[in-house]
């Protein structure tokens, strides 16, 4: 009987979720991986620093792994790269931008030199076998994006990555729209699209008009420019410069990932500064306020970050001056706003202008709108679509879009992380579901904060704790000391001390209790300790502190 | 010397913050406060309900307070009236409705009869004594709002409360825009107007325009229609109502709060449903999925409210069915935005249709935008402004708006919350500054949460907690017991058993090394074992739970 091919999509992370994007592709024996992304804890996730993706599946088929595709460098296409490669040590591949900030990253964990980085030209293909890997030229809010073709014996699955279409782009390396025209008219069995902004009518702005508003803004400013943006937004960074330059301004690079992100893209051309108008932030006293520009990490109000840290006076070197001009060149990340909006009034209190999105053009989005998206579809006149990259509403009103378009809607299909896809020359399906998850990144440790470890945090977030101690001889079963009361995060304790010596009381006698009547079993006396402590402080507070009794045997 | 006669206008709360508005207007022995509003907490604020603010000043001052009055029923406008009243009982004044609404919350907290509420209709003045306050139709997202003027000797002040200008309100009751022309060519001498949209260019959208949406919407749904809503918004009710009594549906309220006010509107005769057009929950089964609508608290996709209930499945009453029509009749307020998308995002899993504002134009602001502030100066032409409801940057903002009217930039002053700003016949000063700020609800407990009860809630939320129990005797100096370990939300300690015995034994060594020299302070002690465990554990993990040794004396 002769085996079925088949190719299986199995997303491992970033659908129905924003971030951690992470998909397999499987064809018999070979599996390649496209993007390796980390996610951002929600705000009740305490302690977590980040979120990478449950490998179990690739892990369970390592030898099938041949490497992992990149289509540009977002944290949520390649932040879980060094956690997941000490797992599993395959090639990466990517554009030249990419493979850099790559680099940076594997660099600071130290493991560079473990790990296989192959750098790919727009337009190459990368043969791995029956699997073959093509990079297309795409545009997005990152230098150096691609979409991927990625040919198989049973068709040509193309996955556009992030991006939008712009059409006159700032390093004039527009998308490769011919090719993915040619793609169509071949036949693509499989078109998978970014979903994040489905719900925009219309087309995006260029990234260039924002370089006009910057001019325009300049062109009136006093004092210093500080420009708050995304480190990875080389485009933005370069119509930043460019505006500087224009009026005799020197750049200063403020925040590590700018200063970082600023030297991978000068050394490898993606960033254009002419011979010295860069000075270093120890030089700046050097320079009149009205000839510096600072590019400086803190977009989103991130209170660690170099803007906030100006903001509130902690930064080493910046302080705010009277007739600076920030701007915010970018839009808070959901969940972000209040941090934001933080900052500005701390800026505008201390005397400085403002500028940000609610009240000029400083910012435009990377992810395509509805009318870009009708454009790809056109185009790839695909078989089957997958959507991709976004929460559940945009997947759905991505199928709805494809459907108005002339896809069968039968061959439209909505994937979780963790279902398998599945298309054989009969048709396609989804299968059963793989194992996949968060895995929760906090310190040093990775995956040892789990659910219940979060679960305890959230607790003793919203109450505090209680403990109390009591040391019993074992001989005797009397009480040698205690109880003893620690408490945190629940009331004052000064202020509350009737409340705390009700509570050594009720402790006393249910230990008391148990002890008359022979009840030696620690573990029976500390459910009545825990039990009548929390009934009592629930009627007097209307609080549920988490609460551990602790038996000491003497 | 004759007294020199002076206002003092002092906000309590609201000013660079949002929601708890509370300001005093004090004229030699009279005081008189204008709102009573709570604050909900910022998400780091684990654990707290309720934010109110700190009255102290007006304690100092019990005797001149001669009472509240009310400009609108929202709860940053009324809601700490039920903690304040307990500490300073004064009448209250205000319109109907908004009465009506602190009546329902002073049952709640059994304290009615021992509380004066008046009602006033718009166009009152309510004489105190040298003050009077006059009741000005306003229009809000909420019926029977008023801006207030009050009469002093030294003149008037007009406080606009929350506004817009709708020149088509639901009920007809358009502001009156004549009667502030006519105080304005009298003198106002000071305007404190409402800045929450100043940021927005043009004019709000009448509420009018959303009951034409709900027309359309409604003529295609073929199941039952769900919309989700500010339970305050009376007219967006009746627009809701309206549209379902067009198309033949029954109405049923769901959610506390929205069966609660519907009641009061109804009562007041602020919402009109014809006869035999209200359904209870529980007889929603009688009926046709198409000849119902149900009104539904929980717009903000809290997850304890109705409509997550119904998304979660965990609805007593309400499932979510293929033909449903969710329409979410509201913005998120920044924060919100995550569990508003989570919502909706269930809703489209189980297969239901959503409607939501990035969709259609399902909702209004409520608060004026540019060109209502224009207006509202150009009428009242005053001399002093004072910006309020905002944060900084929308005072400032409200600040230069106002100076490109032509008021003076020097009689424009912004306030924060405990300045004491002061009018005289001679001029106008911010002065020394008053003692205000948050006190935290939590539980039934008012204030005994305070700011380092909330630091160690956040320390425990971060990385947990470890109580380290070793008990010694007395007299020997001998360790009887212990360390004994007690870890929660810090890791796994089963998983990490080796981690909890370096733990014990760098403890043991520690108490050990002490006795050895002779050191018997059990604080001492206690600072050498959190020392050595805080260093152990974060070389290990990088990590910072909170340590707590505990020594039990034998």
């Amino acid at each position: 009987m002769s085996k079925v091919n088949s190719i299986k999509v199995i997303p491992l992370g970033g659908l129905d979720e924003i971030g951690k994007n992470i998909t397999a592709f499987e064809y018999n024996n070979e599996i390649i991986v496209v993007d390796c992304g980390a996610a951002f804890p929600d705000t009740d996730m305490y302690g977590v620093d980040l979120i990478i993706p449950d490998i179990s599946y690739l892990l369970t088929n390592s030898k099938k792994v041949k490497g992992i595709f990149l289509t540009h460098g977002h944290e949520d296409h390649i932040g879980a790269l060094p956690y997941i490669l000490k797992q599993l040590n395959v090639p990466i591949y990517g554009t030249s931008l990419t493979i850099g900030l790559v680099k940076a990253k594997l660099i600071e964990h130290d493991m560079l030199n473990d790990c296989t980085l192959n750098i790919v030209e727009d337009g190459e293909i990368v043969d791995i076998g029956k699997i073959k890997v093509e990079f297309i030229r795409a545009t997005h809010s990152i230098a150096g994006a691609c979409s991927l073709a990625i040919h198989t014996p049973l068709g040509i699955i193309l996955h556009t990555g992030d991006f939008k279409i712009d059409y006159t782009p700032i390093d004039g390396r527009i998308m490769d729209l011919q090719r993915i025209g040619e793609l169509g008219k071949e036949g693509i069995l499989l078109l998978m699209a970014d979903s994040t902004n489905v719900e925009r009518k219309g087309h995006t702005i260029s990234e260039k008009s924002i370089g006009e508003t910057f001019m325009r803004i300049f062109n009136n400013v006093k004092g210093r420019i500080i420009v708050a943006t995304f480190a990875s937004n080389i485009h933005r960074m370069q119509q930043i410069i460019d505006a500087s330059v224009n009026y005799g301004r020197k750049i200063v690079f403020s925040g590590r990932s700018m200063e970082r992100i600023s030297e991978v893209a000068k050394d490898l051309g993606y960033l254009h500064i002419p011979d010295g108008f860069t000075v270093s932030l120890d030089d700046i006293d050097k320079y009149e306020n009205n000839k510096i520009t600072i590019i400086t990490t803190g977009s989103q109000g991130e209170p660690m970050a170099a803007l906030a840290r100006i903001a509130f006076s902690t930064h080493r070197k910046i302080k705010v001056e009277k007739n600076d001009m920030y701007i915010i060149s970018a839009s808070p990340i959901p969940g972000n706003g209040k941090m934001v909006s933080k900052v500005i009034n701390e800026l505008f209190k201390q005397g400085a202008n403002v500028i940000y999105e609610d009240l000029e053009d400083v910012h435009v989005s990377g992810h395509a709108y509805r009318e870009e998206l009708k454009l790809i579809h056109t185009l790839a006149r695909e078989k089957y679509f997958v959507p991709v990259h976004g929460e559940y509403r945009h997947l759905k009103h991505h199928k709805d879009l494809a459907k108005s378009l002339g896809i069968d809607g039968n061959n439209i299909f909505i994937l979780q992380t963790g279902d398998v896809f599945k298309i054989t020359e009969d048709g396609a399906k989804k299968e059963q579901r793989i194992r996949t998850g968060n895995v929760y990144v906090d310190g040093i440790g990775v995956g040892d904060v789990g659910n219940i470890v979060l679960r305890d945090r959230r607790n003793l977030a919203q109450d505090g704790m209680i403990t109390i101690v009591v040391a019993i001889e074992t001989d005797s079963h009397e009480i040698m000391a205690g109880p003893d009361i620690i408490t945190r995060g629940f009331v004052y304790a000064k202020e509350s001390e009737e409340l705390i010596q009700e509570i050594k009381d009720i402790s006393s006698e249910q230990v008391e209790s148990c002890l008359n009547k022979n009840i030696y079993e620690w573990y029976v006396i500390k459910a009545n300790i825990k039990q009548s402590v929390e009934r009592l402080i629930y009627e007097k507070t209307k609080r549920r502190p988490s609460i551990f009794p602790v038996i000491m045997e003497i």
